[in-house]
């Protein structure tokens, strides 16, 4: 939809994400963090985690900020997630749900995203379906704002990579030893690539990427990584088994997958298969799932599955980046 | 739309409502309710009522707690009721208008559910065009999360009940000696059995249902209501008249009927007719009118009319129920 | 689509906005104001003129107060203004974004009016694609609600005016001097008209009007401008250039400008038809742009440009307006 000229490929995505004394400014991709900046940012979200049945952890640090989210793809729940994130901080909270089709050049994002800096909006949290635009508009706002990526095509999905890692080590601890397996559509999916880039970073054992061949990601992506297409080789040993949303209409374009039925029968993560993991493993969707495709609807609701603590962990992790980037804004 | 086997139909809704201590939790339905209930949140609800003019009356009693809308059926009115009770009484309220046309099973309006339930939201408000729903979610979540339901098929709307028998008790101090009568769409109301169900509760001299035959309750669903066919009797000493919106499409169904105009020859509630009514009758409408259709336009405008006192008591009873789940929240 | 019967042309505006006590109660238009009221205001939007890198101005002088955002029309800009600023002086603000179609009748308009003030909605602030609106539910309120015009047809914009004659003094100092030209479809432009009574009245040196013929307003309407449709001559001189928005079907219908190109080529305000134009000129734009349409994209975003400003001074007018009608709600 977007020229490459528009929103070219970067490099520097991760030195934009830093200012000059090397403290987080933007949120665009876990891509390039170094573990030090992974850890603490987890250790930040863990003191966000609040515990069920008690009132929700809230701080003040936001308070007197503004935070907008921007959505131009559609969203539910992580557009309520950052909306209570920032909200529990104290900020004042804008939702613009902004239908793209009236967006025709990279100069109308800019010049939406200009008006909203007028406004004096801090935060600005972005979702989108075009590769490059939340690293396009950062490149492009004042010093004084920050950008966080909320969902980039199929590139980036930071904030999800670190709920993902931040449920990982609430369980395990560190992450040396374990096996990770992530299942399904990895070639168009932002979920795996971040919770991947920092899995990686973070010295996982092993990482398994588990697709039909033709939802494989490219080979030289991810080299630190084991790519399977078939289900129980990969699903041995594992600690870790992600099931990612698989989007019906590419199961059309598969050889031999007519259908969801059929796709549960090769690529859905049951109860059943997970004799070969671990004894001790977890399963993780980033939802919404569809039950009976990618994953068993019993075994998403089992003590197996870390499903419901991957969304609490959600709004913790969004509370500490909307923190940490808070950090480095004027004071009055 | 829904199979009965995903939401069926309940008995135990009223106990469902309290929880161990027979204290409030959530509010599905006035059915089953006894009488010093309803008369508490009926007399927590009069502190809330603001007076023209002056300040809305607010506390912090909801500080730190989140309250979530769920719209699955479009409303403008009772959403923004709901919307301004939260915020009054210092909640972050977050609010979803969700399509359903998404929804195709019982188990992912749960995965919703629990997604909320997990972003530590507190109580969550539902709107629902499929009988049950309310129900059926207040079954599956946690302890510490409350269901109020904000409208639910032609079933129940307990909070429009509630500030139904708050206008009414305003006026009148007491439910005795009072003949009310509803008119209408009886048969597809949720309006009219939550109203009734409350005034029988709460001991109404007499309740009389009015409609064209065709849209009369079941003769058996509310055995302790007279049944009217005919306006001008049924309006005879009555001392409320509650005149029900009809949808356009039910009066193409209706024998006689052809046409909104004559609808409003025979059942629209006007103040002509009124004067077989009691001296001091009064007119309600739960709103959005249509003027000219189920009432004349003038007659709303009039001093006869509550119409907006009861848009008023929206608020407060609102705050009411609100304020009453609260207290078995965990303070910590 | 409203008949004159129900949106009456009303002579009587300027009393209306005004209580018995001269004070601001609603903000229908600025015609009619005088220096001393627009003056006022213009001083006190300039205490809200938040710094860029500062945080934003606060106060909490409507805590407690609730505004309703109810926008017939979309927009995102002057809704997302109009949200901050009144979440920035503390307000509970409720968005309504309704769709008119359902909207038959005035009286259906007055009914939500009616329930939003027993809501206890203190500001109403109205956007609408028909003329009189504002002004219909100016006088059909209660004494306690303001009703705050957020852009009315082609006829009125008066937040968007104030901020225009804000961000002009901001540079100038004063208007005696100055020359200002306005340039696009004057008949359609509720900006055109909102400025034009503004700076007639703040007594600007000259005021230019310059479009093609049949986008020129009627010759009586602002006898006080001279009208151009040649952009060289008219730009000759100008200190201020403020560049109109124009819809893309109006041009279709203009003789000799078949599309966007040519209107460029005939009315694009650009870096090169400036040289004309005073040493000191600046660039206004109320937004959205048409890039290489009725502006050059560089020049919208060169030094000579305050259409940042423009958007700063919007938030700023409106945190003014609100504060200044909320003086005279009751305290209690």
């Amino acid at each position: 939809m977007h020229s490459p000229e528009i929103f070219p490929a970067l490099d520097d995505e991760t030195s934009l994400q830093l200012n000059t004394d090397g403290e987080l400014r933007h949120l665009l991709t876990l891509k390039g963090f170094g573990r030090g900046m992974l850890t603490e940012l987890l250790d930040e979200a863990e003191q966000f985690v609040s515990r069920p049945g008690r009132k929700a952890i809230r701080s003040r640090s936001l308070a007197g900020r503004t935070v907008a989210n921007l959505f131009f793809e559609p969203s539910t729940r992580t557009r309520a997630s950052f909306d209570l994130a920032g909200k529990r901080l104290g900020a004042d909270v804008l939702n613009l749900d902004v239908n793209t089709s009236s967006r025709k050049k990279g100069e109308s994002i800019l010049d939406m995203i200009y008006t909203l800096q007028a406004m004096h909006v801090d935060v600005m949290v972005i979702r989108d379906a075009s590769a490059g635009v939340p690293a396009f508009i950062a490149r492009n706002v004042d010093q004084h704002v920050s950008i966080l990526n909320a969902g980039e095509a199929d590139v980036s999905h930071p904030t999800q990579g670190l709920l993902d890692l931040l449920t990982i080590r609430q369980r395990f601890g560190k992450f040396e030893d374990l096996t990770v397996a992530i299942v399904g559509d990895i070639a168009h999916s932002r979920v795996a690539r971040s919770a991947a880039q920092g899995l990686q970073t973070l010295g996982v054992g092993e990482l398994r990427l588990i697709s039909p061949p033709s939802l494989a990601a490219n080979s030289n992506e991810m080299p630190y990584a084991k790519n399977y297409d078939n289900l129980a080789l990969g699903l041995r040993g594992a600690n870790v088994v992600m099931a990612l949303r698989i989007q019906r209409e590419r199961i059309a374009d598969l050889d031999g997958i007519p259908d969801g039925d059929e796709y549960y029968r090769h690529f859905g993560v049951t109860a059943d298969r997970l004799r070969v993991a671990a004894p001790d493993v977890i399963v993780m969707h980033p939802g919404p799932m569809n039950r009976g495709i990618e994953i068993e609807s019993a075994l998403a609701d089992s003590p197996v599955s870390v499903i419901t603590q991957q969304v609490r962990n959600g709004v913790a992790v969004r509370m500490a980046v909307l923190e940490r980037v808070s950090r480095i804004m004027a004071s009055n």
